[in-house]
């Protein structure tokens, strides 16, 4: 298929992966329905019909894990770490490494903060997602150096190159992103990783906006934690994955008290009750009934990825970026946001903010009448976003005036299941808006930009 | 429906409410097929029939929550609050009370564990599963008093009541469970919450194994706190709840650091990093992503319970027990575990140990020989078990030999989804079983006892 927009022809010939929801429509304000055209895949992707089908398939097995005697809590268990083994095969674990299964990125994040050894002296850049930036000031005599946003890859090597030369004896941890959640662009983690390791650092890495898009090896990239969320990996079940080096982990408290993560607890002679631990990582982490479900659908994800091939996936999606940025090089007024500039490898990942237009209005814009769902705000990432806005982080209202538009930001997001149309339909409704204004008047109610009533 | 079993004739006549498996037929190791009997609900129960259809009907909808600007956003963002709304109804909370969505009752009380101001006294009975036991160790300055296990519900407020006379002042908890998920008792918990507040404690109930068993009601028992999980209540998609009082919570540090916990977010011009927390209790605690699909589902379980009604599901358990208690006194050899003697209350939970057995084994033989899935062990509940059996606390090997049996014990359990068959079969089986030995040889592979491969 050849998409043209504004004279550019486009290639997009790669079928999209089937998803859930790929034939909802919704209500518009200005009348009638559309098919929901699905850009916020950064915060939530659908579920891909793979992933749904296996789930289904197995919900009437359904069963309890670890010591259930019958034939379903048997097999249950073995879905469950056989799922933990696909996920390691998924990200190309070395031998030693252990998955352990958390709730989302954050989790695993926070996980591995609370099983820093003491003092740990921690290296952040400023432009990371919250739940990376944020989860080691909290770790026991932790000391966070929270590095400037960089403009180049090349410069962000290099400020951590410096930070760690500088730094006092002690164990060290860089957190890296993959793939940023504001601008998309990768991040040079092979080369972070082995300025951590040339300083004796070890790194973990933020994956939630990279493993949806492109194939992560763990030993390939020499990272020693990769961390990622599968609601965002097409599997939105409520888990996530922490995996990698398992010496921390083992050494460390469990994270949740609780069963499961005990071998034995007896209440002693003077009265204190005392637990002996699991020492597997997955084990001593994972108190608790798992998310059977969960995890199982992260591992369907991993292999029907694994099965339609990144670099088929990567094709796609570079299709879909082309088609998005010559759209949106033909509207002035939008400002694409960068941190590394134009040419900078990216994911499906782009926010931008449009002279004259309040963020908020803009995408409430976007969906009442257009029926497309992206996303306004700060992503989760204020110091990166007031850097690329040069405005202060704080929320300005949801239809706040035109003047507040560089405090607030409007981003598309994109992946495996989405068509080429979403992303035409997405630039030919905002050059409409842009040129046309609103059809719609429009208000703030909970904090939330939304049509008004009437017009 | 009249179901006869030893020439007495139990009533049995409210159906079960349909449950996703209820037809999945298993192998046996002596041949032929049978519908799978799951009788391990304290565990896991079943997915309601009523809860995977509304989840099933929910997921193309699904959508990123929070600052999603599209439809399916908002709609999404809708059903996770609505959900909200729906458990604090369920739960008959009061007007200042909050709902946070956890990913399990161990996460629950993790969290109010993580949440206790500095120095609080925690009182817990050693009879607690370990999720109720061991997280207060961890708290700040806690100092936790465990209380030996009471012969009877009263000596239970009668200790608790010494226990908090004696008490310095200072923030007080006391942490009761609602029904035991070993004996399945319940426990005197309006008694033991009147005890707590008596002295100026707070109480928060697990109520893990009551909720799916009968209703619970936070203002009527007077508990500042119930913790359950999704899995239990036919709901198992990875979520659990922490509901009661805001303000502990709302004075805590938030339990994850990441997204959505967060209100702004700078780095000062020394180069720290700074957050500004959300002040609701929900916003504080649920950092990162929420697991739409998993409060959804148990908002359903909710709805569907509440429709059932408890006194049909009380009724229709009670049914149940008779039966199996009937047909367990006909077996001489077996001896059912419990705390406050054969007349107390209990829910469809019952643990039991049976004289020259070994309960692994004959937990295995009635998965394979008989497509029953019950549990074997020591239920996440040490102490517990040591004190009913007087045995030690360790697990003996899966299929120790009879004289072990002492030191583990067999645990049947069943709810809203059970049919009257399952636990006549179950009871026939077990009496086959003593009266003829198992028909395969077992052995024991990875620290479980499964069926020898040839007989």
């Amino acid at each position: 298929m050849t998409v043209s927009l504004a004279g550019n022809p486009v290639t997009c010939d790669l079928p999209p992966l089937p998803v859930l929801g790929r034939d909802v429509t919704v209500p518009l304000v200005t009348g009638g329905e559309v098919t929901y055209a699905a850009l916020d895949y950064a915060a939530s992707a659908p579920a891909l019909q793979r992933v749904w089908d296996d789930v289904a398939a197995y919900a009437p097995y359904y069963g309890s894990v670890h010591r259930g005697a019958g034939y379903l809590s048997q097999l249950s268990t073995e879905l469950f770490e056989q799922s933990r083994a696909t996920v390691a095969g998924f990200l190309g674990c070395r031998p030693t490494d252990e998955v352990v299964f958390t709730r989302s990125t954050t989790d695993s994040l926070n996980l591995l903060a609370a099983a820093l050894p003491e003092g740990t002296q921690v290296f952040v850049f400023e432009t990371e997602h919250h739940a990376a930036l944020l989860p080691w000031q909290r770790a026991k005599g932790a000391r966070v150096t929270c590095l400037a946003a960089p403009r180049t890859p090349e410069q962000a090597v290099a400020a951590l190159d410096v930070a760690l030369h500088g730094a006092p004896k002690g164990p060290k941890l860089v957190c890296a992103t993959g793939a940023s959640n504001v601008t998309g662009e990768l991040w040079p983690v092979r080369e972070l990783a082995a300025a951590a390791h040339r300083h004796g650092a070890r790194i973990v890495l933020d994956a939630a906006q990279l493993v949806p898009h492109r194939a992560v090896d763990i030993g390939e990239l020499d990272v020693d934690w990769v961390a990622f969320s599968g609601h965002k990996l097409y599997a939105p079940f409520g888990a996530g994955v922490l995996a990698g080096r398992p010496d921390w982990l083992r050494d460390a408290e469990p994270y949740l008290a609780g069963g499961g993560a005990t071998r034995t607890v007896v209440r002693r002679a003077d009265g204190e009750v005392e637990a002996e631990w699991q020492e597997s990582a997955a084990a001593r982490h994972e108190a608790g009934s798992p998310n059977v479900i969960g995890a199982y659908a992260i591992a369907s994800a991993c292999k029907a990825l694994t099965e339609a091939g990144f670099d088929r996936l990567d094709e796609h999606e570079a299709q879909l970026l082309t088609l998005l940025r010559d759209g949106l090089a033909e509207i002035p007024q939008v400002r694409v946001l960068s941190l590394f500039g134009a040419d900078a490898d990216r994911v499906g990942v782009l926010s931008f903010v449009v002279s004259g237009w309040n963020s908020s209005h803009l995408a409430a814009a976007l969906s009442a009448e257009h029926g497309i769902g992206v996303r306004d705000g700060l992503f989760c990432a204020h110091p990166l976003v007031k850097h690329l806005l040069g405005g202060r982080p704080e929320d300005p209202g949801a239809c706040g005036s035109p003047e507040d538009l560089s405090f607030n930001a409007v981003r598309i997001s994109f992946g495996a299941g989405t068509p080429p149309e979403h992303v035409t339909r997405f630039v030919e409704a905002l050059a409409t808006l842009v040129r046309e204004g609103a059809s719609w008047t429009y208000h703030t109610r909970n904090g939330r930009c939304v049509p008004a009533p009437s017009a």
